[in-house]
């Protein structure tokens, strides 16, 4: 117990929810080091792809890049106004399920979840793919560097999304600072330079063309970039873990993320060109990353461009908070409509979706550990999840304006609703033909998985559906209170041999019923078996048949069960089901005497009988059954004591109302 | 279910308890293994002691392998005495118990113990060492190899020691055969040669002499050729896995292990000096084990020598058996006399006491997983062990014939048992003289550590004595019931809502008392929560309260707690204490109403709501609270076919005596 606590901290209370709640400042290293990590690899990914037509592709990144961060702008204005319209949620679930129906929400839901355990995996493989190829020596740790940071970030977000909003806000922010500085350094010798800046370390040479450019390749390399943009629909999801006010927090940090983002992409692109660096092939020997080069190029290799290039390896390792932070709050949404198992949306220690994180870390857990921490081949399954989820959302968003407008009656609000339809329209449009794009130019690469994938989770959310309306249609009640009366119980009372532990549960039995049973299992074997079982039934009849006789109780039976395969579970049963038979309209409880244990050594040093007995006993005895646990201490124990051990009673009292 | 059955074969009922008795066709590979071992390690482990003498040492190895013998033949006449004495268990334990009590006893338990542990990991490892240094390419998977090993031999041992015997019978019979026939064919070639055989493959040459023969040489050498006397002890531990007649077949078992490995141990010594064989360096490029020179030397490399050292290194990688036969038999009789766990003394599914057996492999394995699978230094410290008993056994079967001897009057009797003294004396000072020459020749090495570790376990052994002792006199009872009538317990049902599981759960809670509360759990927040509490009260009122009332019961309360930690256990155990509180003579039954889980994936979908508050109330309510489990299936159960699938309920009836 103080493991977990020293781990996650102390429990809290309802009350300290509020306290609990993010602000800008830890909603940008939360939710958007996703965003910000992917302005590392997004121009990367769309320069690769123009690698063959040589130092000419430079002249087309711009052409690649230009419609990217117009897609972006499109992005940002469209989710303020999803923030705004759904304050308390702005989800693709949430829009989707209020504007386009269950299918539709479904559909998105499947999308999110898989789009974030992928991110997980990928981001912390890239990461720690760039930290090794940085550190060599470090290669051959590379599942295991992977998964320390999985339990790290886990660890962070089960103590809540402040805590690790808090945790990463160092390197994200260095991170901010080194890129916006080294940019404006740049963008400032190019200007000074007329266009043409000296490089402190010069990039190497750009390959020689093979290939003329046609519009495929220029297609590729936008769906390539596109990647740059995954994380922008964080904070719409997260929505609920900012303090009130909620919708400009949410503005401000989507605002923080989008424009950091923005000015990032447009100035990599600009200086890209200017500075001459082409992608190089990762596969090569003495690989560097575009945003090394262009450091390099900037200010040399000084300290300044190993803090720089360190803030990026952390962006990218910590990339994976983003889907912690929101992963369990989906979760959470679809569980409360009983499309997930409900405890997704239960509360937390820490007043997070804990169960959530949980399931995340352990799906990305076994990515990591079935790609031996070399996720590469995922990355094209998971830019899909996120322009289908843009897509929903937008569309979702275009037939809420559509019905708005329908109601709104005032011609200023009208105006006001058809400008929003507009925009959250070119949103939908643009960022379809996007998913389209990166659909037939990723398919064979692996983006049908993730086609075939959905509806399967889509298929696993519906049963789980039908089972709870299932379970919910059994237990509906809506007659009054049975109170047939079919009198007492017969108690079975299981013993072990005549001690205190059985007095105790033979007055219990004779309080509830007068039939009552004392079943004994027959001892294996031995030369004195029949003398012992003689013994005990003379104890039997003076300690107890008699005493009982003569307080007026009928006196409890002694039954001696003969257990072949050195099981009670077995025979008990055997003589439930005879009883039943017998008594076709009684109850029949079950009582388990049981010494409590309270240290752990005592699991070592007693057997799991009592446990197995109940075990069976609920699992097949039937409805006609009920188990009674009699607790037996070796030292009384202390309730107040016990609860403040388990952190159930802080300072805040328990009102028991309307007694 | 289904796989433990496929692993481990079906439950075995108490009656087939004779089918699963060995005779000593499957007692030598059962018990044998770690002694017909030795024969290959023994010899080898002298003659490396005598290196330094160079070829002069091969003079005096004769000098060190004959005591060796003559304590073999000694210990083989004494065992079968004890055997034929305590036919139902011979081991030093139980013989140190009868004659020397309980202090000698469980120093003779304690040494065993951990001498059975050490030889699995010291077994298992210099087999895998031994075929990995055949098989190089083998020596990366050293730890993966031992634990495979480890768990096959777990398996096959928790199946039942027959099945054990029968599976290891092919490797044993066919190492015998191999090398009585090796040891046949050299002796003749020598005797045929004049004492000057011709090797077919040349031995390599000994080596210079870097000392001179002192007594103390010759004497640790002596200490470590011991080791080839390990496992003889093993028979007297397992008496009680044998058929009728039981001394017969113990005695026959007996025999053969130590006919074979004397038979093994003098042809090594005589042929070793005919063929001018000796020790390498184990740490030397191309060092070749004794055995694999001797058979070289003997009918060279063809088919036949593979055949042979093939099934060397299946009987050092098997020898662990022998423990494993042995320590859950020598843990049994500790147990039943309170100084191990109780489980330990359990007859588990398959007739064998698989929580001894359980230990064992855990105990092994974590040595191996420290050792990284070489565990070379653990060796000098496990002879102790081993001598430690034989003299503790010889010194129990001395006493017992010094008493037998003042209790006999036929003058015929007394003659026997001086005799069997006599017999059992020169086995407790031969021992006992090894015991010593191996403690100050390995004290050093590693011997201090079992000197050790001894009187800790004896420690453990007591302090779980204690506890049991404890808690029977905290059990005890020697009144007659104790019937003061305190009325009915004060019930309180835990309810989420007003459902048929809740109605089920009144409908008993109001059978067994007319003071019913039902416990509600506030929902946590939200705009509408009051509402709903509004309603949950009037539902209440309508459906519980007034046909309770009609029906002439006391209405049960509704009590709403409010849970700041979101947790029921909390303030319910605190409802709990303020009612003791208010009814200081009444007990307090908790009915808990849960959803009966009938498949693996319900796990996922429901929490753990009920056993968690279970688990609280046994564990903090103290001896005036009782737990009610309330079942609920979504599908009745039949008991009969759970209990066929759970294997509880064979072709055995089960009989009710004495109803």
């Amino acid at each position: 117990m103080s493991l977990l606590k020293l781990v996650l901290g102390r429990r809290l209370a309802n009350e300290e929810y509020v306290e609990r709640k993010i602000s800008a400042f830890e909603g940008v290293p939360a939710m958007g080091l996703d965003g910000l990590g992917s302005s590392s690899y997004g121009p990367e990914a769309a320069m690769t792809v123009l690698l063959p037509l040589g130092a000419a592709g430079m002249a087309y990144i711009g052409m690649v890049m230009v419609p990217i961060l117009v897609l972006l702008a499109v992005l940002y204005v469209s989710y303020r106004q999803t923030i705004r319209a759904y304050p308390s949620n702005g989800g693709a679930y949430t829009v989707s399920k209020a504007n386009l129906g269950a299918n539709a929400s479904l559909l998105a839901a499947s999308a999110l979840m898989i789009d974030y355990v992928l991110n997980v995996a990928v981001g912390i493989s890239a990461g720690v793919g760039a930290l090794t190829s940085a550190v060599p020596t470090l290669h051959p740790y590379t599942l295991a560097l992977c998964l320390a940071i999985l339990v790290l970030v886990t660890i962070m977000n089960l103590r809540g999304t402040i805590d690790a909003g808090r945790a990463w806000a160092l390197p994200t922010y260095v991170f901010v600072a080194s890129f916006v500085l080294i940019l404006a350094i740049g963008v400032y010798n190019t200007v000074a330079a007329g266009g043409q800046p000296h490089a402190v370390v010069s990039p190497p040479r750009s390959p020689n063309p093979t290939e003329a450019v046609t519009i495929w390749l220029l297609l590729r390399s936008f769906a390539a970039g596109c990647t740059a943009m995954t994380g922008v629909e964080a904070v719409s999801n997260g929505v609920s873990a900012f303090r009130e006010p909620v919708v400009t927090r949410a503005h401000r940090t989507l605002g923080a993320i989008c424009g950091i983002l923005g000015l990032l992409l447009g100035g990599i692109t600009y200086l890209v060109r200017s500075y001459g660096i082409t992608a190089m092939d990762q596969s090569q020997q003495g690989y560097q990353s575009v945003l090394s080069q262009l450091a390099g190029a900037v200010i040399g290799r000084g300290l300044f461009y190993y803090v720089a290039i360190g803030s990026v390896l952390c962006v990218l390792c910590l990339s994976a908070n983003t889907s912690f932070v929101d992963f369990p709050r989906v979760c959470r949404l679809v569980a409360q409509d009983d499309f997930l198992p409900r405890p997704f949306a239960a509360v937390g220690r820490r007043l997070v979706f804990s169960v959530g994180i949980l399931y995340l870390a352990a799906g990305a857990g076994l990515l990591l550990i079935a790609f031996g921490g070399i996720t590469d081949r995922l990355i094209p399954l998971f830019a899909i999840g996120a322009f289908l989820t843009f897509t929903m959302s937008q569309l979702g968003m275009v037939a809420h304006w559509y019905r708005e407008l329908r109601r709104a009656r005032p011609e200023r609000e009208r105006h006001r609703h058809r400008a929003s339809l507009a925009i959250n329209g070119v949103g939908a449009a643009t960022t379809a033909i996007a998913l389209a794009i990166i659909i037939v130019a990723k398919f064979v690469e692996g983006a049908w998985i993730t086609l075939l994938v959905i509806p399967c989770v889509i298929f696993l959310l519906r049963m789980v559906k039908r089972y709870y309306s299932e379970l919910d249609g059994q237990l509906r009640e809506d007659r009054p209170l049975d109170l047939r009366d079919t009198g007492p119980p017969i108690v079975l009372v299981v013993t072990e041999s005549w001690n205190r532990l059985t007095d105790r549960a033979l007055q219990f039995a004779l309080r509830l019923s007068p039939d009552v049973m004392a079943v004994h299992l027959m001892a294996l074997g031995g030369p004195d078996v029949h003398e012992r079982h003689r013994l005990l039934r003379r104890k039997w009849s003076l300690d107890v048949e008699q005493p009982a006789k003569a307080a007026g109780h009928k006196p409890p039976q002694l039954v001696l069960l003969d257990a072949h395969y050195r099981r009670i579970e077995g025979p008990l049963l055997k003589l439930v089901a005879a009883t039943e038979k017998d008594n076709p309209d009684r109850q029949i409880a079950v009582l388990v005497p049981q010494l409590v244990k309270e240290h752990w050594w005592q699991y070592l040093l007693h057997g799991y009988r009592a446990r197995r007995l109940r075990t069976a006993l609920l699992r097949y005895g039937g409805s006609r059954v009920v188990v009674i646990d009699v607790p037996w201490y070796l030292q009384e124990p202390r309730i107040e004591e016990g609860l403040e051990q388990e952190e159930l009673l802080g300072a805040h009292s328990t009102r028991a109302a309307g007694r």
